[in-house]
């Protein structure tokens, strides 16, 4: 066989694309037993994938093929608007089945995304015990630790053994999220500490739990942000971690599935807020250009009026600067400048504090590095761009405007530039962290329109002091 | 209690810092014991914030007092610069025996950070099977599947009984990186399988594991690159994967824990090159000024040079631009506006493309969409500046330059500016992606520096067909 060959087969996109066309053929053929059992023997991801892709009919004869467990996965797997479809051409009964089959947290995701007379349905339809629970996680705050919770755990008494508790793994294990770390709560439902399967396993039958538990637990409280606990189990490498109220009483866990989904959420929404838009929960695909339109505008509305000081700038300006040929058309140019140094120090600061690896207090030692940067940076630009102005655009292009005066203010005026630059660009995103701002808001675009004016002012400055205009 | 005294308690970091001044006080103490109880029960992670945090002759002495097993986990969770001072401060016997102790996978990634002179140490003192191996996952392309995977895994057979697999994970698991996935392999090391360990414990003792194991396996191969490794994780909800060679023998697995890594780096790259910086696999707190410059200043410079363009327009138009007064003042108002429009299109576009949101062939799709919304964003800005042109900078800055026809000119700019900037700004990444380059390259300062030169090409044009310049 050759390589490609090997590779097309080893390659698990090739492989689904295959089960794809096969379930294709069984559908067409009207196989409907070799359908569900094909089904039934792939990943719920996969066969929410290939669901998404029917049309409304098939796409319902095909859901209602599943086993309800299964296609409980497979409904949570599906984007709002495919579950949408489902909930509008299924039963009644099946509906309150499908429910009640989901784990809580996902029931409550699509709550929050599905259309209001789609939601009331679907709570009519719960039993109580879900209702009431899907209730009480909707109301905690949004991106908070118990908005990301879920109520299927395992939780153990410290005077069980561990025979007992593996028999109890066994038997309420089938439907929790995670059977991996247990959880050990007192008779008022205190977390008293966790112990995991594994440790259940490497110990013998009548170890007693309070032996084993780890009492020092890694945890949330309901209100704490989803991305503190994001950044706790990254640092602590967790599974699992369990949340509590106020009075320490185990209310729900988190699990690193969720944790994921939580940090590509984050870091889009600080890319988002980093290219001034407003972050949004939709994917890119799902948002419709008025709702587009609604995040973009308020920051290139701001930026542009705020852009109102450099054109004040300008007008006043502008007959002196043009008094001297040359000097006018490169404004753009050392503004981009000092808006491309700005943004890459604003960038690298603002990721920094989010992933935790500097924190506002170490300003004094940023700005040194900054600065250290910006020297280094302005001054190698500064050499290149004289020579350029000289040759390429004095002798080369023939603009017999660029005399070495002119070159020497442009090149003095771009080592001012990025050093300020890297200044406000460093320095704007831990002074938003410090008075509990995102750091992110202060980001690229705004941070380009300071530099845009201040450039402005340094190079009219610079023009001033060596050319007398 | 009152809630803040309750919050206090709860806060996991406040509980951290009282543990930390425990540590501090019993070291003072000199009371060895003690200290050595205490660490032994806490998270390594805290162990090594505590330990990072002493000077050379402290840390020595406390790392010697954790237990082998706790040290190399320690170890493992220490930045670089913390293991260079323990490895240089331990004898050849304890380094050997630390390298043994740990992960794989932790072990290479510290092979990669250290100096070369400690690496050799290292090597030198690893058993024969270790250094083998290291030297054999070292040869993995950078962030590939094969340079993040590890080798301790529990590997099953399938005519094993789940009695005989349990047992055999008793035996085996202690130093695994995860025991809740087992790999099920043929006689030749083929992957055949996995089964968790909750499959285990949800059938009887004497089920064979070829009845209940998963033979759709979602798997990567040691090529592969970790972001679609880190994708895949995230579509499937995965704990471990496996990792294949080209003739799908099983050579290693991915934990999740890694995975979370993987994805804040992925995500820093992305945002860094986005911002026009090369990434560093180094954090920022630990690169040089002169390291920064190296990844910051092939960007500036390339902008920098680029935009000559522009200044070489200006030099064509500048006289006939300057000719009606009050135009040059909006010069970078305009390309400000073409700038963070074209910004905000390019991002959206690169993080959708990097989540797998939207694919290359759906570039029509997206252009429909950015054009909409800049229709609705050009026509919004336009009327706002008309207006505020007229009666800030005319009327109440008394800049009477500003005549309706001016005005126009501007507002009418603006609409075809941010129409060019969005189509650009989403265009050029999905360009990037089909002929295999990263997106994010084509980001927003590479961006800016194209809508700049035509930003002013189409205000020229405009003003040439309002005023006849």
């Amino acid at each position: 066989m050759d390589e490609e060959k090997i590779q097309e087969i080893l390659d698990y996109e090739a492989i689904q694309e295959r089960t794809f066309d096969e379930l294709k053929e069984l559908l067409e053929k009207h196989d409907h037993r070799g359908l569900k059992l094909r089904m039934e023997d792939m990943n719920e991801f996969d066969v929410a994938e290939f669901i998404s892709e029917l049309d409304d009919v098939p796409m319902a004869q095909v859901f209602r093929l599943l086993s309800k467990e299964v296609a409980a996965e497979v409904f949570a797997n599906l984007e709002p608007p495919d579950q949408e479809r489902i909930v509008n051409s299924v039963t009644d009964a099946e509906l309150a089945g499908l429910v009640d089959e989901m784990y809580l947290d996902d029931a409550v995701d699509m709550m929050e995304e599905l259309p209001a007379n789609v939601v009331k349905r679907v709570m009519r339809l719960a039993t109580p015990e879900t209702r009431t629970l899907i209730n009480q996680y909707l109301h905690f705050p949004e991106n908070s630790a118990g908005s990301i919770m879920t109520s299927e755990y395992v939780d153990l008494k410290k005077y069980m053994s561990v025979k007992e508790s593996i028999a109890r793994i066994r038997r309420i294990g089938e439907d929790k999220e995670t059977i991996y770390v247990c959880f050990v709560i007192s008779s008022d439902r205190k977390l008293e500490g966790i112990v995991t399967v594994k440790d259940l396993l490497l110990h013998d039958d009548d170890t007693v739990i309070e032996e084993l538990m780890d009492r020092n637990v890694v945890f949330a409280t309901t209100t704490e942000d989803q991305e503190s606990v994001s950044e706790k189990f990254s640092d602590y490498d967790l599974m699992a971690m369990p949340v509590v109220d106020t009075e320490h009483r185990l209310v729900g866990i988190v699990t690193v599935d969720d944790v994921i989904d939580v940090m590509e959420q984050e870091a889009t929404e600080d890319i988002e807020l980093m290219a001034g838009m407003t972050p949004s929960d939709k994917p890119y695909s799902r948002t419709p250009p008025v709702e587009m339109w609604k995040n973009r505008i308020p920051w290139l509305m701001m930026l542009m009026l705020s852009a109102t000081f450099t054109s004040m700038i300008l007008t006043s300006f502008e007959a002196r600067l043009a008094a001297v040929a040359g000097l006018v058309p490169f404004i753009p140019m050392l503004m981009g400048t000092g808006g491309n140094s700005g943004a890459q120090a604003a960038t690298a600061v603002i990721r920094s504090l989010s992933l935790g690896d500097i924190e506002p207090a170490d300003a004094l030692k940023v700005l040194w590095k900054e600065w250290g940067t910006a020297i280094l940076c302005g001054l190698t630009l500064a050499v290149v761009n004289f020579f350029k102005m000289l040759l390429l655009d004095g002798l080369i292009l023939g603009n017999h405007h660029i005399t070495v005066a002119v070159a020497a203010t442009v090149s003095l005026s771009i080592v001012f530039i990025v050093m300020f630059a890297k200044l406000v660009g460093s320095l704007l995103p831990i002074g938003a962290e410090k008075i509990g701002l995102d750091p992110a808001v202060m980001a690229n675009p705004l941070i380009s329109t300071v530099t845009d004016a201040v450039s402005l002012l340094i190079y009219i400055f610079i023009a001033k002091l060596i050319l007398h205009i």
